[in-house]
């Protein structure tokens, strides 16, 4: 950190600011220019420095501003750890590596034949991890909410049926326990970015998790959260970006595609995307599951459901089984045209001989 | 609700649309105009069609845009209740009342001393209720995160000491009985404005509560979020408006002094403002002080802090206990001047001798 | 336009409201439900009664609310034009049609040798229109501000060298002509979308003109701005998206991805996008021109120096020749993978000829 | 501007870094600390590195950040002009000074009788200036667009007649002139603030200016804008707060009050509130006026009606002469609760024989 006093401060107000550095166990390295006076602050945890102390030395006399010079997260950091993470998530699913990821399934588990026949059909099409919500937040206490623990003992059912992956949102420290029982990912959800004891139950939890954008959260207090989880020792951490708050009112959100290359330039983690709640339009998901990929997402996570006109819950953003068939060999395509493969040895179905994935010709 | 027909809807676009809401339970009433064929929605609880539902809707062939025409609250709506709602927080305070109370004390409670200092100083000055964290939601991991129910006991010890009614933060589903047990009101701060498992715990611990404003929610967000309370029986309910999350970089929030005579206009509910976490710098917090109380708010919650200089979070906007003792006389004068009271029956002490109140010259 | 009426509007209000539509010249068709009265206006524009007038009628006593139900623009609409518009830009450069246009070169014109060294560059990585400024926008007045007519001449010599087709912005209505005089496009910039004395002078200049979305422009007020410009006559209109303003810091703009579907969704005007003032950072230039390649912009806008080193201004944003000539070739895959094409009938040089573009694959 | 290199940049990338700065006409000061080297430049003209030199410099091998340390602006900063700038509109109104100014009118002029009407009431409630737009920028076509000239006319007739001073917009180079031969203040609008050839023409124009604060402009970049107008040598430049872009829907902008405050810290410039634009409802403008005036303003811009069910512009957000007038003496209090002078040494109405202004009554 480095402290900018004002134009001619005084000796005693110079000193006076060094005096309350090094009570707090801090070195200063002062640098008396022609102008004006810069004191830098040395010591390896200057991190803890941030915020309220920075803040607190700009109210002594003479100082003019205090200025962060390095990151306020640490674990999440790339300069702290170059190599990629790569989160094996069991079954040979590795979310970060060569392969993009898919991830989908329904908004809300309703019913054992609803999630039995979205997961039969998003494995045909190509997905790796089933999703779907046993605990869902809204907005408006008149909606419908989850069906809880039986909700998770679908997705375990799912899962022994199909062989998918699962990942389920939890919500509650309480609920952290059951919920680990049965999912393979724990998802915390866009409203809990900053419940910070839910992060840290979750990652004491020892399973993979990931993590969503806070809807108004920075790049930098996402990575802060992630920073939460990750000191509690648990590496296996995906991030995911589902859209931020902005002024536009025809989305839902507006997604932040830049978020995955910073996160990529920035950050050890994984990233993927979310263009169901990042745009909540159903014919938006589609293309904004391409830019996702195109910008070098490690994988994404979309609504499907058989039947929209009678979902539960987010049916204005949920893809057909049909359109996600129809968009996973563009999927694969776009990503092969980064650089990129998405495994598709699953069983074909008749929906998808037609495609001839990218993967194939040999470009990259 | 109305349903916007395409132009030339077909008759089966229609037929369809209308039997889908049959389904659901609710009537129609079609108007076929020259243009376009509008369909409404009667019903008392259409509210549980907004959202999923009505943009489920919008999937239809021949559909072009639902239109909610009742709001999405209720409980929480002056046309529900058109009386203003007074919380009685106990010990003769009333907040939503003719009188403005003014809530005030340390961001952190950090010890004994450093609380009830800045409990007999804000006494002193005016303040009917003392705030003070025991739980601190931090957005770094590597910030004070405060003392848990030890700080509890404090805050009751000062109570006990002063005679000042206390509010404190819960964060968590599994403290609400233990803050319920100690403080005269529970705060539910903006990053858990959604956290809708809390809402509901709080609700029902029969205690009053203080609702922030979330980071990035929008008012009728933000009733939504009250109805989550409300419908647990508990009307004890205050809103507080804590700045939200814009472009600007200069200040951490942007307080949107609007909120105050909106939430006025539309709801029951008394709303308080709080300029520390509004602004985050001490030197905005008393001219947003006189803002919010000129705009009509019923209260005021501020940080005030012996020693700011060492204070072990939020430094940066506490106020001295001479500056919190300075701006007391002028909201009193605003108070005065918007035609609201403020209780000044307090014992004087010398910084505050020299004011005049202008309560007693016969204003408004 | 729908007017709800409060519950219990008196009959006198209601004819009150009637009174005041009808004086305006419009019919109105009432619909008195159980709850509450609703009343329609009837009218082919009805489009000038939004805002004001509806404001206006949310004052008159027992109105609760006014409800636009047709869209704001109207010559920008997709429901006015079906058919997508495909702006000939001369020389046989088509933008939206089948054809992925890119448009490179430097942010300021500065001299000749930079503008024809880049030219040269762009034209051999595959762009078909030069971009250079000539009159810069400049937040600062301590910052270099083009060259000014000098430039629109270094534009017009480079276009008869390269073959490429040229556009460059213009800011003034008294530049208009200067700028029709040399440059096959005019651009307007994200802080003139609503100098709406340049939207009609550019307009009535008969030339394609390409429209910047302004830095806090919702869409609407996009195809609003776009609406002066049809009006005028000339529907040669290229839309542009080029990020917009949020409270993330770590761009300077988060470019709105989703605005590209959207658009082809709602209107039949082209859109490109400008990933440079898009992201404000080189690094992220690609990701996002693939981004919104994949999402299916009509094209791109891309700043590339030779020596962004020594630019003269957005040297931090701009490509150098070499990494734009990497990127040519992954435009043109990702392109193939959502089914567009990326003419690179341009002689090849060294740079380019490992490259094997998809468009020869037979994809799509 | 300070420059970071990474750990462990290489000395001939600081080397590199060095040079290309001192290429620039900029001394260097190396301090080279046990973790990473910093460098520091020195010059008086610092400021026309910020932007793209500095993000250029990022380009550099080595560089991890650059960081200012002096502002951007110079003329409008409070570090450079400690003094309070008083502007004086003539006919003995000074904004800035120890009265508060109210400016109030019509939004659009739109004939002899409105603005006459309107502006002697103004003048009887108290305001000095009277505002009304000859040129009315309007987001859609298909809206009223002013009276140009002839209004220009109407408003210098109607100052003739009640001895107010008079301000409107300038929307055009080419207007400006006319303007300012009619008008007392040259008022340029949020959508303008980056016109960077207006601000210039206006400043060469010899008047006293007004500008008002872009829909989504920061206070840095409204302050830089502000350099525009006082590098021409004119500084009579009163700043204007009149809301800003959120995502909150229930008001058209967010006013930023704190904007005052920190306006009067870091500035010498004085600012007035517009609280019609910032709230566009009318029941919403006398709060955020008088928070306005609570929070510091130098004074006010209001929009008056005699008839706003028939205003062809605006009607929604302007106050009927009642309202205004039952507003006027609720200023003058919560001025006088603020230590602030408003003058009502105009005659008195009825509407007004009531009220005490407190500025009598000793406060403060």
């Amino acid at each position: 950190m480095i402290i900018m006093m004002k134009y001619g401060a005084a000796q005693e107000e110079i000193t006076a600011v060094i005096e309350r550095i090094e009570e707090e166990g801090f070195k200063t390295h002062v640098s008396a220019g022609e102008q004006r006076t810069i004191i830098g602050i040395v010591g390896s945890d200057v991190q803890r420095l941030y915020g309220d102390f920075a803040g607190m030395i700009e109210r002594f006399p003479g100082v003019e501003q205090t200025i962060p010079i390095s990151k306020k997260y640490k674990l999440s950091s790339r300069e702290f750890h170059p190599q990629n993470t790569v989160v094996d998530v069991g079954g040979g699913v590795l979310v970060g590596g060569e392969e993009l990821v898919v991830m989908a399934g329904p908004c809300s588990v309703e019913n054992e034949a609803q999630l039995l026949e979205t997961a039969f059909a998003v494995k045909a099409a190509g997905a790796k991890i089933l999703r779907g919500g046993a605990f869902k937040p809204r907005t408006s206490p008149y909606q419908f909410r989850g069906l809880g623990r039986e909700g998770l003992k679908l997705l375990a059912k799912a899962r022994e049926e199909t062989g998918l992956r699962v990942i389920t949102e939890v919500m509650a420290v309480e609920d952290v326990e059951a919920v680990a029982q049965y999912s393979d990912i724990l998802q915390i959800g866009a409203r809990n970015m900053q419940n910070f004891q839910l992060l840290e139950a979750c990652g004491l939890a020892n399973k993979p998790i990931l993590l969503k954008r806070g809807l108004s959260a920075t790049i930098e207090e996402w990575l802060l959260a992630a920073e939460y989880i990750l000191a509690t020792g648990n590496g296996q951490l995906i991030l995911c970006e589902r859209g931020i708050r902005t002024f536009e009112t025809y989305t839902r959100n507006t997604m932040d595609i830049s978020a995955i290359p910073i996160i990529h330039k920035i950050s050890h983690l994984p990233i993927i995307a979310d263009p169901s709640h990042g745009t909540g339009k159903w014919y938006l998901v589609s293309p904004l599951a391409l830019a996702s990929v195109a910008a070098g997402a490690d994988g994404l996570i979309i609504e499907v459901h058989p039947n929209p006109d009678h979902a539960l819950s987010d049916g204005p953003q949920s893809l057909t089984c049909e359109n996600f068939a129809k968009l996973m060999p563009q999927v694969s395509w776009v990503a092969a045209a980064v650089g990129r493969a998405v495994d598709d040895s699953h069983e074909a179905d008749d929906r998808f001989s037609s495609s001839k994935p990218i993967s194939t010709v040999g470009l990259g």
